[in-house]
């Protein structure tokens, strides 16, 4: 008996009739891939589309027996190969285990499965005043579940926390199909180790996500108070953001987008849209901040003298309509970048006081290696998206040249090759270097506790 | 050659001189308890008061090369007995290494050695305009490195987060002495395990913490505003604190008293405490509030409105000095406590929901056993301390049976057994009941892989 028939027959034949396990080419040709550009070589041998605990734990009984590698996916959306489908294994889908189990308003907590979208999760909580924090670019498409596997980030970070710290408890399958539950219903808990935390961003190596009970916060209230800037250059724009945190305002977004990102927008959007907000002013790069609550109009004003006086042409948003307009300019990003040809969108994050350094290296590195690299970057936690233009199909040594010599400064200046998209297939390479080898080492080891046969995600984080 | 001439040679000649090894029978008599009443059987062998990593390092590869226990301990302020030293081992105290190595303002980050005192740390960060938020009761005397080893919480949890949140990077010697530093300087990153948070509550059986970067939050502004409130009983006391949450304010303090403890504490302070602030007014239970930040004004009176609603007596401090008025009430309570007997301190926590059941649990539970149990609880985040009150040197086999029932009620109820004291050797035995076996045996072996021949702390956390 094969891996194949085995499931089959453990998940049942009307199961398997109704579409949870399939070999449709074109179904496991679509699991080889994410938004990274990158797929894997080879196909996968089915895909299990779980709608049920039991898929799931079938699915790792199976590969248990038969020493099958399984690869846990969400809704593909990925940026670092992490959830592709390798020649040879099987793609155990979470994105049908999409309901909404419970939303306790008293307890501001929800108990979602691992498939429900960020933004879904969003719109159900609305009604309740309450909002789940992780909010990635991908919130409109991406699953809770994936949210966790790669401990997803977003704009808002800075002040409402990564993935991490929106997680209470998992529902796990274990590599043996065991199931087991971490944490609780309390935001307080010390009872053994943070088993919860080291799942989180854990990217499919420990465990399959099969439920999370996820911490809800109240929604701010009142409008929220928007403000743009142009700047000369990114040093004087990165040093406005920087006294914006010095003066301990918390702005709820701070953007950053440099010259060749502006310019990009610009053709995308129409200058009209940059000349809507800043006349004829002039200026390269350009600061977005919004503020959220009750202090979000008093906030706005005073970070508007503080980014003035560090230079910049500011534009207070009159009202709600035009703050949306000015984040808009923002939000073109990666559609204005998408349109100028293929792009390996990186993430790297250095303290914020050193934002200026990173910024100055990704225009040597640009210029070095003779690729376009416009750049975003959440200004308040350091993170950025230096974005590799490129044509064809495939990015070229040069530009892995290029992002190398990212990756190597950015953990110089004491920080990290990837803030928020996580390692996957396309940052491996990187991650002894910059855990070193101690490091290294130990987390290979915690991995053989949860996946002693190696069946988890194999090749994926680890080399 | 014995483990202790190794050390005394690994150590050098003058660093023992000067202290950091000792072998002084009232050292060793010290490092046996903590502040949980309870003490090791036994002496530890030696005290040593690291002064430098290497100490730490050469303390940990002697213990490797004898086999022997070593038991990291802080400020020796726990309430689990987790930091005690017992029969043969080495405690390794870090209290000496309290240096502030940095503070930046521009990356709202500190790095200290473990050994610096929680207070110490804020009263240092007080002219930058930030603050470290954990805040045990115990901050005045307690370590970072021990605030970090437990997870610590205190009043701020439900707004400003736990320990955890406030962690970005250790450095951590390993049981074999070798040094490794986990996390970076930055709020994002997501390259690997997050070793960071497996650590941070993990009691000294991963892993000796000999530094911290830690994450710093603004100050918030302006002054805050604190209000009380007397109810007829604990019930619509929590049910006006549930209220205040449903509502989605942000109180920094809520804080609620149950009768046995304001009792106490009207004797400890006198009566005039509590009628300076409610008059003539009846009532059994205490609710104590404190908002801070922009709208910490218009926050307060409108929670007064929902309290009052909620059928409480309610006293709106009119400035800052009643307002520490009224929270002297509450922080009166451990010394009320202290001076009616001997105090076992427990600290489950449940879903805030939940509140109401968990007071009428321990009501049950103290008639039942003829044990007063007064209770303060962080009623935010669900955490009560129950304080089982007994007299004589050690708690009784009927305080346990009794705490045993809180314990199993906190679980069942969706909770934990300990929201911030942490497990020790005090709460090992009801650890396998509330993860289940096979969360127990994948702890138990995670702690092999950092600890294969169990030295580190032996007999905490794991029976």
């Amino acid at each position: 008996m094969n891996v194949i028939d085995w499931l089959t027959a453990a998940l049942g034949e009307a199961a398997v009739a109704s579409g949870v396990l399939t070999t449709d080419p074109a179904r496991l040709e679509a699991a080889r891939a994410d938004r990274s550009g990158w797929a894997a070589d080879g196909l996968p041998l089915a895909v299990v589309e779980a709608t049920w605990v039991e898929h799931v734990r079938s699915t790792m009984r199976a590969a248990s027996e038969f020493r099958v590698p399984v690869v846990p996916r969400g809704a593909g959306t990925g940026l670092a190969g992490g959830a592709n489908g390798s020649a040879g294994s099987i793609v155990l889908s979470l994105d049908r285990m999409d309901r909404i189990l419970e939303i306790s308003a008293e307890d501001q907590l929800a108990v979602v499965e691992p498939g429900v979208i960020n933004a879904d999760l969003n719109t159900a909580l609305e009604p309740y005043g309450l909002f789940f924090a992780p909010d990635p670019a991908s919130r409109a498409v991406s699953t809770v579940g994936g949210n966790i596997a790669t401990n997803a980030g977003g704009l808002l970070c800075a002040k409402y926390g990564v993935t991490r710290e929106a997680v209470l408890g998992l529902d796990v399958v274990l590599a043996d199909g065991r199931l087991i539950h971490t944490g609780r219903r309390t935001v307080k808990g010390v009872t053994g180790y943070d088993i919860t935390s080291l799942l989180v961003g854990s990217e499919g190596t420990l465990g399959v996500i099969v439920g999370a009970t996820v911490r809800l916060l109240p929604s701010p209230e009142g409008p929220p108070t928007t403000l743009a800037a142009l700047f000369p250059d990114m040093r004087s724009a990165s040093g406005a953001a920087a006294r914006v945190t010095a003066s301990r305002l918390r702005p709820a977004i701070m953007e950053l987008l440099d010259a060749s990102a502006l310019e990009r927008i610009a053709a995308h959007l129409g200058e009209a849209a940059i000349r809507a907000a800043f006349g004829a002013a002039e200026g390269s790069s350009f600061l977005l901040l919004r503020f959220d609550g009750p202090s979000a109009h008093p906030d706005g004003v005073r970070a508007a003298r503080i980014v003035e006086e560090a230079g910049g042409t500011v534009r207070l948003a009159a009202d709600e309509a035009e703050g949306e307009r000015l984040l808009a300019i923002r939000r073109a990003f990666h559609l204005a970048l998408a349109a100028s040809g293929s792009v390996l969108i990186e993430d790297v994050a250095v303290p914020q006081s050193l934002m200026p350094e990173m910024f100055a290296a990704i225009e040597r590195i640009s210029v070095r290696y003779g690729i376009p690299i416009p750049t975003v970057a959440h200004a308040g936690d350091g993170n950025l998206h230096p974005n590799f233009v490129y044509s064809g199909a495939a990015a070229a040594p040069a530009v892995w040249d290029a992002a190398n010599e990212l990756f190597r400064t950015a953990v110089q200046l004491g920080g990290t090759l990837t803030g928020e998209h996580s390692v996957g297939v396309l940052k491996r390479r990187w991650l002894a270097e910059e855990l070193g080898p101690d490091s290294y080492d130990l987390q290979q080891r915690l991995k053989s506790v949860f996946d002693p046969l190696g069946i988890l995600n194999p090749g994926k984080v680890f080399g």
